[in-house]
């Protein structure tokens, strides 16, 4: 149910279990749910399918899937074929960093909210038990909702724009805490830089041990399917 | 000739006067240019055919043109076939606006100039004789130069994104002064918001309008090519 005067947001949804969660925060705080896949080319295309699953499940008003080939500017694991996802921790920001990744998820975001009419969009970064992306802290959170208030007609009109990231300030623990409680379904979701077609999760790339320890560490059973033969992480 | 210390540049490149005169300018600066632009669904397809004479003549060393369908998001007259474009001025903002639009084109460019190491991003905005959009202004511009800087691997790591909008403070007429200096044949740009296949002008939209008046001003021949019909607009 949606009532005529319900405040609208746009939620950016990539399937994995942080995208999710924050989906989950946005529908509880009673926005009305406009969510944003964007189908870039990534490797992981069990992701897009477990938007699908999840933006159904928590009873979005709209879910839009841009197709935006991010292959064609590379530099990623994710986006580059000739790069591997690698399956040990690294130093420093790891090969799997897209080049602006949240700044062209954000702007399309921030184009459909005005088409919209809604002033909150909502992104599920997150500064704590994360792979170390520069565009994943609140400093840069900060600096695009400074920048979407003075590239819009809105902004210019003097409304105000939000960039909302519930989960910044969480461990991955409270996230899977928080979303247990919300009633989301974490067996929708999708992690894995190298899920097969099935969304079987490889278990050794950065997002599945991050995943794993956050449901070890919780204390919550981890639905995550594994591919044949990957040792589950928590047991 | 491109040597191999060279610096690289991102530059937009819509195809009309002044991403053209821009990316003029970043050569004579002694970039290397790699012109970016974008297939946006954009009802002026003829802008793409101009971006793609502009690019070859002025000898680019890459032209990169990204589908990406705004039309999804619309909210403007350029991008939502239900929306006309007007053909006369109006107060405010014009209808024109497409949502966040210099912001996805920024990020893009953004994204390809870290894969590509370079630190320059070249775009075409002006703020004097321009169209009210507010994705145009100085503040606009130094805010995103900002964000870059937390957006980026680079960034983090101590190296300095420049957002370069080197007609930010020129009227249209100093533009073409500049144009023609550098050489620029301004019969290969379209700037009309409503052009036909071949290219040729309405001469009606604020985009004709405000070009029209800059040849005027520089007292320097209009090289547009006009539908049949339309009176030249500085005879």
């Amino acid at each position: 149910m949606t009532g005529r005067g319900q405040a609208r947001a746009v939620v950016l949804l990539s399937g994995g279990l942080d995208s999710a969660t924050t989906l989950a925060v946005a529908r509880d705080q009673g926005y009305a749910c406009h969510a944003l896949s964007l189908d870039y080319g990534q490797r992981h295309r069990a992701e897009l399918a477990a938007a699908r699953r999840v933006a159904a499940a928590l009873g979005v008003r709209e879910h839009k899937v841009i197709p935006l080939d991010l292959t064609c500017i590379g530099g990623s694991a994710l986006t580059d074929p000739g790069i591997p996802v690698p399956d040990a921790p690294s130093e420093g920001i790891p090969v799997t960093y897209v080049p602006a990744r949240n700044t062209v998820f954000l702007a399309l975001a921030l184009g459909w909210a005005e088409t919209l009419g809604a002033h909150d969009i909502f992104i599920g970064v997150n500064a704590v038990d994360y792979s170390g992306y520069p565009d994943c802290r609140p400093e840069y959170i900060a600096a695009f909702e400074r920048l979407s208030n003075l590239a819009t007609r809105a902004g210019v009109e003097g409304e105000r724009f939000h960039v909302r990231a519930p989960l910044i300030d969480l461990t991955k623990a409270d996230i899977i805490r928080l979303g247990q409680r919300l009633g989301l379904d974490y067996g929708l979701t999708v992690s894995c830089y190298a899920a097969d077609e099935a969304g079987r999760a490889c278990g050794r790339c950065d997002a599945c041990r991050i995943r794993a320890a956050g449901f070890a560490a919780a204390g919550v059973a981890d639905p995550t399917r594994y591919r044949a033969g990957v040792a589950r992480q928590n047991d």
